[in-house]
């Protein structure tokens, strides 16, 4: 399993090296959050996303096992999103707790035009989320803003007037 | 469009008063690098997504207006994973810039046995990731390790052997 170097390795692909692909797909994204329950009440009363709720809490955890309690979403396309304890993400990836912070990802979210933009981010906003700007035309020709959850998480809401539909 | 009172917004559900339910879909994930060659590299070469490369660069921004350099990868079940320079987009999402941390958020990733989990760990440990802890059996009953990407951005490797395939 131990390829040459790193030079052979760059040269050759590493990918070809293990002839392997990864496959393409993201099955899950997990949002670190310091309360669930907010949490869970921005996304599915909020923004209206559907959820069966905390499920996983007959994992209990203790100071170094973390603890199963979760709450997911099944988005279309098959992605879940997963909103998980910050400090039980640490525990469970073996990382340093860290203080939440927004500069990390954002995810993007395309709707059908500049009136749902602000409708959208308007909704985020009273749902609990911050806006950091007014939403604007950006130079690749998109409208969009961002908002962050109650978590600091950003999302960016997208009209591409060149897309068909979202 | 402003709601009467949050306690009232609680009880009604707030996407009832918007009359309106967002689209259980994300789009775009876009991950905050600091070099973006390298991270392009990593994914790409080291672990064998498709990408055309580098776009966007004709927008070439300012110390205000973010630069449109981006490299995207196209992934099944139309989510399009981004690679996006840190500093661009604290100004695109005009937040202030931060230095990496990886206790925000992870990425979850189905493989369909336990030797391919430990199969692409090494094969990402070999691109460059930094793997958190050794991959083991959890509490919930996957079998699963972390890795770091060259980022900082975590993402889980998993095996669920109650799940027909990924």
């Amino acid at each position: 399993m131990t390829p040459e170097s790193p030079g052979k390795i760059r040269e050759a692909g590493l990918a070809s090296t293990y002839n392997h692909l990864m496959q393409a797909r993201v099955h899950v994204l997990t949002l670190a959050v310091a309360d669930l329950e907010r949490a869970l009440g921005f996304y599915r009363d909020g923004l209206g996303l559907k959820s069966p709720g905390v499920v996983g809490t007959e994992f209990s955890g203790d100071s170094t096992t973390p603890a199963g309690a979760i709450a997911m979403f099944q988005l279309d396309g098959g992605l879940i999103l997963a909103l998980y304890p910050r400090t039980e993400l640490a525990k469970d990836a073996n990382i340093p707790f860290a203080a939440p912070q927004s500069c990390e990802f954002s995810i993007g979210h395309l709707v059908d035009s500049q009136a749902e933009v602000d409708r959208l981010l308007a909704q985020a906003e009273a749902a609990g989320a911050t806006l950091t700007d007014q939403p604007h035309d950006r130079p690749w020709g998109i409208y969009s803003g961002y908002f962050r959850d109650p978590d600091g998480h950003l999302w960016e809401i997208i009209w591409n007037p060149r897309r068909e539909s979202p």
